[in-house]
């Protein structure tokens, strides 16, 4: 039976370290602030906001949302995102996404104020992240499980890992993540003759293709450390990962399971991406 | 015994299809032009600059190099540097690398129009590169490696490849770019704890490294594709790639030397960028 890796414990050890810098910086007259951009109210959005919301709140971060119809032009869209950017009470903005299909996210990336794009969607910290560059800020998912694997003490340095799946969301960030660490990063897809043959060689499989309970008990290897990042609802309406947990979890040393895993730890990446920027600001103001 | 992979077979087709669109791009009126920018004299960077040059000339690219003063001031390097950035004649800018201790090339490359970036150092190309967007430049020499497998038409979607290094001008881009083309992607460095069977195991390995003759016999899978991008000289002053030619050409299906190889074709794949941007900038005219 694998160590269950949870996500709340990973949350809380984030929250716990945020409490002091959140302090010092109100002690500093600074209170972090994070503005979420929500186009519309599909149910996705309402509830990513929701526990977004309740992080900030449990962690003395202000959360203000900047609710749009759904039928608003790109040009208004653009204006309202402008002075989001522009607004100095602003440490971190959050725009959920995607978009409603005939609006275009693109001139967003590019105007988003790097420091603080806290789910990093501008070019600047895509480019930062690839290279290796500590200051860029990384998608809040793909560092969501480096701080699980941090939490839970697994080694990185020389491991062969595996990820499956190649988004810009998770895939691609999270194996630059793990290459800063040293892991020796395999990624997987779709494509992939031997999906089969590349999981089970993983000391570490990080499960990020959005395929439900995709990863079985025979892909698993011996011992390995499991992390499932899939978020996907099973023909009988249960939310469920892309790894089949009860089949593998025999075989794994550490697996986390769907949901209470990684998606736990993501708003608390978020609360501690608005802290590191408001810090930044507060060092460096405008 | 492999068949060679020879960089002047690769160049040559290169050549030959640019040959039709500069005739194109001059009956327009426009001439492409390739801006080199040194500052000071090593040898290393005036054998590039030879090696540019020739093939900017056979291409009928226009080459103008400006060569700055190896003492120069960092400010007054960014105001040379912004005058060829700005200039209208100028469709690509190869900045001559690295720089003396003294400078920064960090502003340069937030700086460089990306459009005119043609060696991929850019932070918008990088995220471009990412990204998977073929509007990016990515570095030649990465790019070099793609133009040698798809001259020697060898297949690459579904493939292993195991590529050594993780550099921001070869190992890590070129990754981006075999993602791209649906490859499984293993990224090796000096971390990884088992090198040899890392390699052993690729369809297709990279070897860009830097470590002289460091892929030997027994770490070449048999009927491997092996492309060399190492540039290295041996104790005995010759040049050398990171393959053991000698000792793996007979494993190999496909085999790049070293000279001759890869780096035969980065200057081709610069002439390639220059022209593309000179045609985006015919029909993007600023």
């Amino acid at each position: 039976m694998g160590i269950v890796m949870k996500g709340a414990e990973a949350a809380k050890a984030i929250k716990e370290e945020l409490t002091g810098e959140v302090a010092d910086l109100k002690a500093g007259g600074i209170k972090p602030c994070l503005a979420i951009i929500r186009v519309g109210a599909r149910p996705d959005d309402l509830a990513y906001e929701r526990g977004a919301r309740k992080r900030m709140e449990t962690s003395g971060i202000e959360c203000r949302v900047t609710a749009l119809p759904e039928d608003i032009g790109q040009k208004e869209l653009e204006k309202e995102f402008s002075k989001v950017n522009a607004d100095p009470c602003v440490h971190g903005i959050l725009l959920l996404r995607p978009l409603p299909g005939t609006l275009d996210e693109e001139p967003l990336k590019a105007m988003i104020d790097p420091q603080k794009d806290v789910d990093g969607m501008s070019p600047v910290n895509i480019a930062r992240v690839f290279s290796g560059d500590e200051t860029g800020f990384a998608p809040c998912t793909a560092e969501a499980v480096m701080e699980m694997l941090r939490h839970y003490r697994i080694e990185i340095c020389g491991k062969r890992v595996t990820v499956l799946g190649r988004s810009m969301i998770v895939g691609k960030p999270l194996s630059m993540l793990l290459l800063k660490e040293h892991a020796t990063v395999t990624i997987c897809h779709t494509r992939t003759a031997d999906i089969a043959e590349e999981c089970r060689n993983a000391e570490i499989l990080v499960a990020a293709a959005g395929n439900a309970r995709m990863v079985t008990e025979e892909m698993a290897g011996k011992d390995a450390v499991v992390v499932d990042v899939g978020i996907n609802v099973d023909e009988d309406g249960n939310l469920c990962g892309d790894v089949d947990y009860d089949a593998v979890e025999g075989k794994a040393s550490y697996i986390s399971p769907v949901p209470g895993g990684v998606g736990s730890v993501t708003s608390s990446v978020l609360a501690k991406h608005v802290v590191r920027s408001a810090k930044y600001f507060a060092c460096n103001p405008r």
